[in-house]
């Protein structure tokens, strides 16, 4: 090639380094008193230097909101993440243990977490009167490519190696998730693809895309694919794909395996429209600062939220960092790199006794599974596993105040881990909000049928646990709503930006009659293509105690006998106690309705009835997947709506605890055909929220966030309704609001 | 008999009618200037009077807060419903017409209503440019044991008879509804019953139950149930049924014709823990008033809901009375006697253009059917259709401002007529009111993977339309949200007190093993049976403009060839357009998954989409019951949780005009076996929202709300997302609130 050419990729090769600095930099902030000498992660310099030769990308960056300092932190609660201090000590202790002793700089961490002491040693531990148990981490690594399972002893020192699965690779390093994307830049043939298409070497956006797993061809090789986008004009680049361009990559030699460029005559979609943020329509609003002025530049009316808080804010408590108390609930809740946010010992007070009483060990997201319905060569292999490939909680941005949260919402941060084992803060990026929504948590009135001058209601109010993943063009709003009745709803929300893809045609009259376009033709030369969504709760009842039992309540047809009543049939409910795992496996039917409850047998309420929570499905979708087709089959833990398993430390990963290019060994599904007794155990309830997306134009070119969510539901668990006692809001209750902007 | 008893019951009938007297009063206003002369039911000293003798019912009756008058109202839109003079002119029509003329004391007006103006007569209308269509009215009345439908044009005063359906009786009057009752208090065998059960005449209190049709027995004659209660000790008698005790009563002769008591040795459940009222338990604490103190009494510790409105209160415009202008949204809402609440013409503004652009004609709630799952004497025909048979809207008492409706709501009153014809107003039936919940409308971070520093994000905010039924025991929420995106949700919240059965049982050990009893022991002698809920609502959609088409959207596994791809399947969806009406008859399946569109196949989008918008069902549940069960036959409109008819204005309610004693021969389901062409043509879309309920022990003695809801949502009616130039919300914007209790 000629000296231009190889001058060129100079230039895109320091393009690509200064992205990945300066991407790291803008959303990590690093806890004080860590030295930075050694990584050129949180170079302040490079990053700002290379913002500016991204403008489109915008670099209207504002200093994030102080958080509370993490340097001096250290752990109050047994379930407490690993501290700043302890993630150093942690990493110490890898870097001094043999093999990775030799060479510590070519240790990658690729997880490092709080290893959970045993439920007894947590349950029984009595804040205050009890020291913590000892504290122990748990790592995945990956040393001279090989993986590694430790457990870490953080006081003793202790590094003890713990077995590794048979197939698939740990989560993605964030740094691999970037660096990589930007491989191919070194490439000569990608870079002539690039040029062929016309586009500009500094508009290049590229992202790392999980290859799942199809067969032996990469077999024994961890790989990735890059896909590039044009953000020429746009911030919104994803609109403006190079369509056909995939790069596969070994993502430990970082070597460019193979480019398929299926895409030559497919124009990339104009950058028209495609912008979203409110710094770009104020700039074509001619910086229009009023709603009124903004209106004509084409604002929606919108005003401000009309609700707000009052002076005294919401009542809730944030005890030690990690402890909620409200309105009854106690529960510790915290990040987690992989499942996200972590609901942990959640317990309700009985209003008849003062009691607490366990509900929930432990619930997160376990697993995500979200499979395009394309099966070309560039969209097969998009089937995202988000939790265990990129880390649920590692994409999780700092939350936007006023916008993403209510004004009294109060924030966690997150610590988590980069590839060389030191720690860094994702600051607000858990909130925690009382809700007043204008709902009836109940009433009646009485008619004048009976004329008894009653006008009984009250108002509801809810506490909300928050996070929002933002899995490059995907945001998941991911909602754990508390209530005073005891019913705990847990709610997804996806909005962000459609996976599109490009396409030649411009108008529906270039389709032939009963094309499968594989999507929706959303905008000139964009399809969105169509796609599932499945996110698996794992949820660790506990119902009054450890030991629980599933019980089936299923509601069918009872025809009556002759004679017996002029009525023919009616429905009749049957209880069903769920024996062993495959018992419990259910497939929800509209027309052969069921509820689903985890019962504690010992625990009877004043009457007999067994005390209980129910799992209460609401909106969903199944996977319609070839259960043999290697993406369902690594996604089996989709398989069924509900499962039920006996309590196992070691399943806590839906997908298995390696699912990236994994084979679909280590399932849900494979744990649950061994078809272990789940009658009186301590269980773990297994929940899938699906969705079928077919985009629409409503969608283009970012998303109105959809949501589905499910209950769990207080069964018999309580002798009787357990806000009958609350007050009615009287107008003093209530605070007294002027406005500022007026 | 002896002298005694029939001084007995001359008392028991005094009582009686004082009660019918009181409970009319009790919630019922009468608009000024209306001569009351002829009228007892608005005698304040029968009602105080009797209220003294009905102490446990509570007579802490507060003026009902002030609303507009009425007696001056004139329409100011072409759907307005009747105002008071309209109806007083269209009473003295009525009474002036042959044969009612010769009697008009025995003419009981059964409905009288607006005739609505035909669609293109309403479309056409420019307010301000053009003066009201004719105002005409139409009445359902009976005379001397006929029924009669008759057109009333009231300016003209021409009374024109229509036809009569063939089977079937009028929604009852709540005159009937409250007087029937106490018809059997008059009866030796009636009296002596409930001596027996040992309950004070003064504490009965009885509920008018629909008797349903069950063939030829009650032929020819208009029917109904009476089933009673003890008040003793409480305002909540629904948990202390004289179980077994039905009474069947000639509507029109209030003769007894059969007294079944299948109860005996079927103890009346204690009053025990069944009281709700906040006064009850304020006096059990010892007059408590704060909720410090309260809590010791054992008040849950909650406080007032955390957010409140802004000064400027919501930006809900309400227009001459009726319509509601909010967020690009503008409808017009109504009170309605048998539907509750209408929702007309409700069109919302395209940010594109500026245009108002048309979704939906008219929706309200056309029918609803109860099924109670007990074949037993007592429990059978409890099948209720809630709107055809007493009135949906009659039953909406006043919400309770501050705990029904946020502070800021605006409210809306009914314009009633009581069975002689006169207006009557119920005052605050409907609020609206701007919500804030803390959601997200849309959102979008960037990660570190592509390092652009965006952090996008603008708050949810909806308009709530809001009117509460309370048909006798139950409650029923019922809201129409709006949001900016386009999208309406119709949720329907259940709430109020369960339907109880007595029982002998204390304990579960006392049923036999696998024993069907018919629901769940929810407290001491208190079984809540089993039952179903289902509203169908009747959408008419007009999606820019009259002309739509339905279009199914079918998703199914689509196998790939052989060598095609890696991947076995994929989702593919594929466009059915209904050609008739059977081929919009729709049951949800789980795994054969489709999106139901209403289009319009005249107008496309820019890329050339059809502009529409799809029901999106959520959580649902569909009828188990025998097809050829009468109760399902009457109720045959919830066969399918989706229908399509083209427009026929004598189409309204989905189980016929008459649905009382109705025997399922003018239905929905009849109308759509005619199978009608509804391709490009006038539509009206019918889904039904279904709820099974197993009672359990948290819905004693009231229930905590359960909701669930579906969705309106627009597909490629907006050529891309139209919130996407919404504001974020800045600290300037939301208002500073202070304590006023504090």
């Amino acid at each position: 090639m000629d000296h231009s050419t190889s001058l060129l990729r100079l230039i895109f090769l320091a393009l690509g380094a200064a992205l990945v600095l300066l991407v790291l930099h803008s959303t990590f902030r690093l806890p004080r008193g860590i030295d930075t000498s050694t990584t050129s992660l949180f170079d302040d310099a490079v990053a700002v230097g290379s913002c500016t030769r991204f403008a489109p990308w915008g670099c209207n960056r504002k200093k994030p909101k102080a958080a509370a300092s993490h340097d001096t932190d250290v752990p109050r609660h047994p379930l407490d993440p690993l501290t700043v201090a302890e993630i150093n000590r942690a990493r110490e202790l890898l870097r001094a243990h043999p093999p990775f002793s030799s060479s510590p700089s070519s240790l990658f961490v690729h997880s490092l977490e709080l290893d959970e002491p045993d439920k007894p040693v947590v349950q029984s531990w009595k804040k205050g009167a009890d020291p913590l148990p000892p504290r122990r981490a748990v790592a995945v690594v990956r040393f001279r490519g090989d993986a590694f399972v430790l457990a870490i002893d953080l006081a003793g020192g202790a590094v003890t190696p713990l077995p590794v699965p048979a197939s698939g690779y740990p989560t993605m390093t964030m740094d691999e998730q970037v660096s990589l994307c930007f491989a191919p830049f070194s490439d000569p043939e990608f870079n002539a693809t690039i040029r062929r298409r016309g586009v500009r070497m500094s508009d290049v956006a590229c992202l790392p895309i999980s290859p799942g797993w199809y067969g032996p061809a990469e077999e024994n090789r961890r790989v990735i694919k890059s896909q590039c986008f044009s953000a020429e004009g746009t911030a919104n680049f994803y609109m403006r794909p190079i369509e056909g361009l995939t790069v596969l990559i070994d993502m430990d030699t970082s070597e460019v395996i193979h480019i398929s460029d299926r895409g030559t005559g497919i124009p990339i979609p104009s950058a028209a429209n495609t912008d979203y943020r409110y710094i770009r329509h104020m700039e074509e609003g001619r910086h229009l600062k009023s709603t009124e002025e903004g209106q004509e530049a084409g604002f929606q009316k919108v005003r401000a939220p009309s609700m707000e808080p009052a002076p005294a804010g919401a009542g809730v408590e944030l005890v030690d960092g990690h402890t909620v108390r409200w309105g009854g609930w106690e529960f510790h809740l915290k990040a987690d790199a992989r499942a996200g946010m972590v609901v942990s010992r959640a317990g309700v007070q009985d209003p008849a006794t003062g009691a607490r009483r366990e509900v929930l060990y432990k619930g997160m997201a376990s697993e995500l599974f979200v499979p395009y319905m394309d099966p070309a060569e560039a969209w097969y292999f998009k089937t995202y596993m988000d939790a265990g490939e990129y880390g649920f909680g590692l994409q999780a941005m700092p939350l936007v105040p006023l916008n993403d949260c209510p004004r009294h919402a109060r924030y966690i941060d997150g610590v988590f881990v980069a590839a060389d084992g030191r720690p860094y803060v994702r600051e607000n990026m858990i909130c925690v909000f009382e809700r007043y929504t204008g709902d009836v948590a109940w009433r009646h009135s009485e008619s004048p049928i009976t004329g008894m001058d009653i006008r009984e209601s009250r108002p509801k109010v809810t506490l909300v646990a928050r996070m929002v993943a933002s899995v490059a063009n995907y945001d998941y709003i991911m909602d754990w709503e508390f209530q005073m009745d005891g019913l705990i709803r847990i709610k997804v929300g996806l909005s962000g930006i459609l996976m599109v893809k490009g396409t030649t045609y411009s108008h529906m009259n270039q389709a032939r009659e009963n094309e499968d376009m594989h999507g929706t033709l959303l905008s000139e030369n964009v399809i969105g293509v169509i796609h599932d969504h499945y996110v698996t709760f794992r949820l660790d009842m506990d119902v009054d105690g450890a030991e629980n039992s599933f019980v089936r309540v299923e509601m069918a047809r009872q025809e009556t006998a002759p004679g017996e009543s002029p009525r023919k049939s009616y429905l009749k409910a049957t209880r069903h106690v769920a024996r062993t795992e495959k018992d419990a496996q259910v497939r929800l039917k509209l027309y052969e309705p069921a509820e689903f409850h985890v019962v504690n047998p010992t625990k009877k309420t004043r009457v007999g009835n067994p005390v209980g929570y129910k799992v209460v499905p609401a909106g969903t979708a199944a996977s319609l997947l070839d259960p043999e087709d290697p993406p369902q089959k690594r996604g089996a833990f989709t398989n069924n709506q509900i499962w039920v398993t006996p309590y196992n430390k070691s399943e806590e990963w839906a997908g298995g605890l390696f699912v990236y290019q994994s084979r679909g060994e280590d399932t849900l599904a494979t744990w649950s055909e061994r078809d272990r007794p789940i009658e009186n155990k301590d269980l773990v309830l297994w929940y899938t929220l699906g969705f079928h997306h077919i985009p629409c134009q409503e969608d283009f070119p970012i998303m109105p966030t959809v949501s589905s969510s499910f209950d769990l539901k207080p069964v018999n668990f309580f002798e009787s309704n357990p806000i009958l006692k609350q007050r009615p809001t009287k107008e003093d209750d209530l605070p007294i609001c002027t406005a500022t902007n007026a």
